[in-house]
């Protein structure tokens, strides 16, 4: 542990609950031996579970709660006091105590939103956080932000979700020099709002370490024309679930087409294997979740559905940005771009977290 | 053609030139015989294509231009004087003269917009046109708009979107009372913009001959939870582009994931009826494109590479909206759910276009 990685679980947010979670970890530990899980959630389901994985148990602490957020709470039900002893608010806590550096949960996501916010504060420079979705494309992941945390963005924001949002692809993705585009439509010859055209604007003539490409529309994103997609919250969230929605449609349209003739039910027992692999890429509970980016501390959101495989997946992501150091990638961006504005901001955001309360609520 | 309706079609604007067009319209004919055909275009090219349909050649007409608007004109090049003679101009303006009920392009959006509106004007009471989609759904067909029209939406606009939707929901889905939503996402306790939010308290609390069932999420489109889905142009052209990327992309990882192993090539060949079938509801060049609604007229916009197939479902879907008097249809919603402040605008709206001079710019 000591110098290790040291992830905190909320082990009781998800529709599967602890058993996933538990399972989850398991399938992380044998890819990443090195480092420590604390689980928060109920000891006595916690406990038998992970008598079943002894190398789990040997890397592993209890941390006990019997309150859960659940998925139905509403963000302002979830910040009342009693919910400040419930397995989400403690799991984000580790990390602002530093015992932790990063916290996973498959739970409510309006909940976890507000808790992370509160908690850990923003990054000094950040005025509104940003969940990122790491996306599937033709060439192989971007990373898409805002989904939504915000309903809107200004400018400033958006500026700041491709410094965020590079770094995560740094970090996530392996990308040396990540290309970053805004996303827009192009049916209009005044592309656009106003905050869109300006942050574009910024972001060509400032000093940059990634590759700004400029405008993209919504069909790039699949195809991957950039690394990194940024939008605002409301475009974000909409874009997912559109894009969600359309996978669901065509595996339904191609279960029926399927079932049109005896040749293609053949062809379809033939070609089992395939729509597998294709359902596997296709499955949202087993991809990894969205990632809470502009806070001072990493916080990762897997699947409410997340089956055990989405849980490791998201645990992964959660060990790859922690062992980055993606804060402090993103601290010295927001020098890098914004100059000496943010030269204090960066150095406080390289401090311990309890101490950086400077962020904007 | 006396009382009957005429269709006035751009055959120069699309990729693939006047052949898919005059070949289109020799396919809806078949299914409507009783209209008539307006070709805009050169005449060289049009003379020798309608000479091998005979049939369609005894409801046509020949409008000969020898200039096109370009996909690559930007929509103030395309307004420029020496424009007003082109194809598209010429479609639109046959609509305002009352020759023709309704025009038909799969010319470049951009223009197209601009165009119908300099011509055609806004219906009294509506500031803002909008364009509407007809969305593939698990349900069959939903209707979302706007997708590209303008780049943000006040509530009022929100408001009359619902209605010409719901009013093209009656015609081209044939739904009695059709059901809307407006899109909304569900990350946050408050959920949406101001504009959203007074929209949705408006339609809740007007006098509606439609069903308004509230917010829905990106993922609803797919799912056909409405017939109408109701969003502003920039989200909703995000949100299709996304669709269609996202199709694209299933597309791609079911036919690397047939190439896999030898059984699923044999399976492949086998269900490759049911992929046939999947293809052409997947294909954006087979289905009928977006509807102009909110002008003096109605205007249909095929895809820009739309097939003979595609020109074809874009006039089956004009024919269907004239004949049906859509634009009378939305002037009388309006007042409906208005009252009294539009009673004179709906009754200038069921006057001949060209006096309808009244509508906002």
């Amino acid at each position: 542990m000591a110098g290790g990685i040291t992830i905190a679980l909320d082990a009781m947010g998800g529709d599967l609950g602890c058993e996933a979670v538990v399972k989850g970890a398991g399938i992380a530990r044998i890819r990443q031996p090195d480092v420590h899980y604390e689980f928060h959630g109920d000891e006595a389901q916690l406990k038998p579970l992970l008598e079943t994985d002894d190398a789990l148990a040997a890397v592993s602490t209890i941390h006990h709660t019997d309150v859960a957020v659940s998925m139905d709470d509403k963000p302002s039900q979830a910040l009342r006091a009693g919910r400040r002893v419930s397995s989400m608010w403690l799991a984000i806590d580790a990390v602002r105590e530093g015992r932790a550096q990063a916290a996973v949960s498959c739970g409510n996501t309006g909940a976890l939103t507000v808790m992370s916010r509160m908690i850990l504060k923003t990054m000094p420079g950040i005025e509104r956080p940003a969940i990122a979705a790491i996306w599937p494309t033709m060439r192989g992941e971007s990373i898409v932000l805002d989904v939504g945390a915000n309903v809107v963005a200004e400018q400033k924001n958006l500026v700041n979700f491709a410094i965020m949002g590079e770094a995560m692809a740094r970090t996530a993705l392996g990308q040396l020099k990540p290309s970053v585009g805004l996303l827009n439509i192009g049916a209009e010859e005044m592309k656009g709002n106003e905050e869109i055209k300006g942050a574009a604007q910024f972001l060509r003539e400032a000093d940059l370490n990634f590759d700004f490409h400029g405008f993209v529309e919504g069909d790039d994103i699949s195809k991957g024309t950039v690394d990194v997609v940024v939008t605002d919250g409301f475009t974000g969230n909409v874009a997912l679930k559109t894009a969600e929605g359309t996978a669901r449609l065509i595996a339904d349209y191609l279960s029926n087409a399927m079932r049109r003739s005896l040749a293609s039910r053949i062809g379809y027992l033939l070609a089992r294997g395939a729509f597998n692999v294709l359902r596997q890429r296709m499955d949202p509970s087993k991809v990894n979740g969205g990632v809470f980016l502009g806070l001072n501390g990493v916080v990762v959101k897997s699947h409410g559905s997340a089956t055990a495989e989405g849980i490791a997946a998201a645990l992964d992501l959660a060990i790859d940005m922690a062992r980055n150091d993606i804060i402090k990638k993103i601290a010295a961006d927001l020098e890098r771009v914004h100059g000496a504005r943010t030269e204090t901001a960066a150095a406080e955001a390289s401090a311990i977290p309890q101490t950086a309360e400077t962020g904007t609520e």
